[in-house]
């Protein structure tokens, strides 16, 4: 029987406020809207901004996720782009194609982004339902969920054949990382990059300057149970700041003669922004904030470091206009251009997604996937 | 009777200890060494630079001054790309052509500037004695003397029909705010600019910024009596930040939208360095740091500024490859590509000098040529 245009109950992880365990709940999920699409979510990631703000305030009870791949149920009226049955993964960066950010070649900002700071579908309410309370939404996107409702500007359209318990990493941490290296940093053939912090992004990081042709790749992490990974992924040597006296920046200038050529935070430390940025070549070199860094921190760098020409500059998503390039990036996968087996440490079913919080505290889980 | 080979009498501007006028004394300079040329100049500017460093520390006496144009007097051993008569401008950031910065097509910052600090040439001598005493250098080039001595690669030989007293203005000034916009932000056609401080680099700024097409240049100053001079080079508008209630990024933010997509500042002040990033457009912003910071200012960026993509970078000498860029830079002008006249305020004698400091210190003086 055909669910389109009724409400569905099904699974998902409520939180239902901010710093205790997620509560797996049966919720409503009503159609989609106009130029909405509903999904059913196969698999999803945990990412480290869902681990960010888990204990933040925030809008409750929500359904949290945002690092999804699907099944698209039933679309709204006027959706154009997408059917049932289509394979699709969640885009918490929306592309609406035609706001000053969509039109411009160097910008992947789009302004739809700004939806999600309600928590609410674009007409102000939301389409879950739990125990007769309204649930509110979460990044564009609410993954942690059997079914959930976004926006057509928010799915991209993959490959039928993708893995969805693989690709879903491309909804998210993999073309962060990735894209920050191809397409923000611009790093360059033969050139020499570092890259602070080796989670998920980060490793994605060092495989995207891989693929651009680097031919030095420094790790940095104080924690060395890392390097193995990052190593196996493109790393050509990693070092831990606690091993050295002197401060990571004179380390990786010392290491290179003159700074590197491109480094990336990836991490979400103001005092690592400032270190990073010092470990660039004086003149040439760029520094990507990867890293998410708390809303309001201050970040303190010494002026003089731009006098001779370093160029300091933020990320959002790898700077990949997200509908069109998920597609791409997808269907690279499919052509094996990458791999993400490296990246994907734990699978759990959606049940176990506390354990999941428990293993990505511990550091030893790069990335947890969460099939539905 | 050639002077060649032989120490050359004449007068200078010397610098006895910080904080003191100028005096005018008779000082010896002896032929160049191998690989530099003796030099008459015939105009300098009195540059920003100079009023910054009057007042500090630094290695006394010195020959102060960089922005110099004039004629080769003579060569030294091995120089082979000037010979006497050439025509020449004095860079304070040498081309060397081997370094690491020379050889990347996206890099000025050669690092023979460095022999800068040592306010010797590379022998580890001075080539100005006055009253006996040996002169220091200073920025490669000391051109507040009727005669100087320059590194080859620190001179650009240009059009035999420049008029120096024009020209000497892209050995610096000119040149570093018109290639801030022009090669530093790379400033796109029908973009949206603001450019704080309408000094001569500021104006320069908004020359480079009309030049590559800019629709709106609006420039931010407190002096209001520097308004008509900027609209004359190409500012759409003005406003001075004493006008508003509101701090400055806010008023421009409201006035463009979405925030300026090239953000320029020409002050050194590090809360206007704050204030210029934070008034740029959220993702494709490119705010690009023109004045001279002091040495060891801590700049106090809102980290979440750079989340959603900007760009905050330095920008040296307008990012011009010197010695190359300067030659065809004097052949522009000779071209009519852009005009000088509106930077140049006031002429005077070299005698003149302490005369020339008061002026730049009113803000009513643009820029200060001194003849020789």
């Amino acid at each position: 029987m055909s669910t389109t245009g009724k409400v569905i109950k099904c699974r998902a992880a409520i939180l239902w406020e901010a710093g205790t365990p997620f509560s797996i709940e049966e919720v409503e999920v009503a159609p989609p809207k106009a130029k909405e699409v509903r999904i059913k979510i196969v698999a999803t990631g945990l990412c480290g901004t869902e681990m960010k703000v888990l204990e933040d305030k925030g809008r409750f009870p929500v359904i949290m996720g945002h690092e999804g791949a699907g099944i698209v149920e039933s679309v709204g009226e006027g959706v154009s782009t997408l059917k049932a049955g289509d394979k699709v993964i969640t885009l918490f960066l929306p592309q609406c194609g035609q706001c000053a950010a969509c039109v411009n070649s160097e910008d992947n900002f789009c302004i739809q982004f700004k939806q999600s700071e309600t928590s609410l579908m674009s007409d102000g309410t939301s389409r879950f339902t739990c125990k007769g309370k309204p649930v509110y939404h979460f990044a564009n996107t609410s993954t942690f969920t059997e079914y959930t409702v976004l926006k057509e500007i928010s799915v991209a359209k993959v490959d039928a054949a993708a893995p969805l318990e693989k690709v879903c990493l491309i909804s998210c941490g993999f073309s962060t990382g990735y894209g920050a290296a191809i397409n923000t940093a611009k790093v360059t053939p033969g050139s020499t990059c570092a890259v602070f912090g080796l989670g998920g992004v980060g490793l994605s990081v060092i495989m995207g300057c891989k693929a651009a042709g680097a031919a030095r790749i420094i790790g940095v992490d104080i924690n060395k149970d890392k390097f193995e990974k990052a190593k196996e992924v493109g790393a050509t040597e990693c070092i831990s700041p606690q091993d050295f006296k002197k401060p990571i920046q004179e380390v990786l200038v010392d290491m290179t003669g003159a700074g590197v050529e491109f480094c990336f935070e990836v991490i979400g430390n103001p005092d690592m922004v400032a270190a990073a940025f010092a470990s660039c070549h004086e003149s040439h070199g760029v520094c990507v904030i990867v890293g998410l860094l708390k809303y309001g921190v201050q970040l303190n760098i010494n002026g003089w470091l731009f006098f001779s020409g370093r160029t300091l500059k933020g990320s959002v998503f790898g700077g990949w206009k997200s509908r069109e390039s998920v597609s791409k990036l997808v269907s690279a996968y499919m052509a094996k251009k990458f791999n993400l087996d490296p990246l994907i440490t734990h699978t759990l079913s959606l049940d176990k997604i506390n354990e999941a919080v428990k293993f990505m505290k511990t550091g030893k889980c790069i990335r947890c996937v969460l099939l539905l």
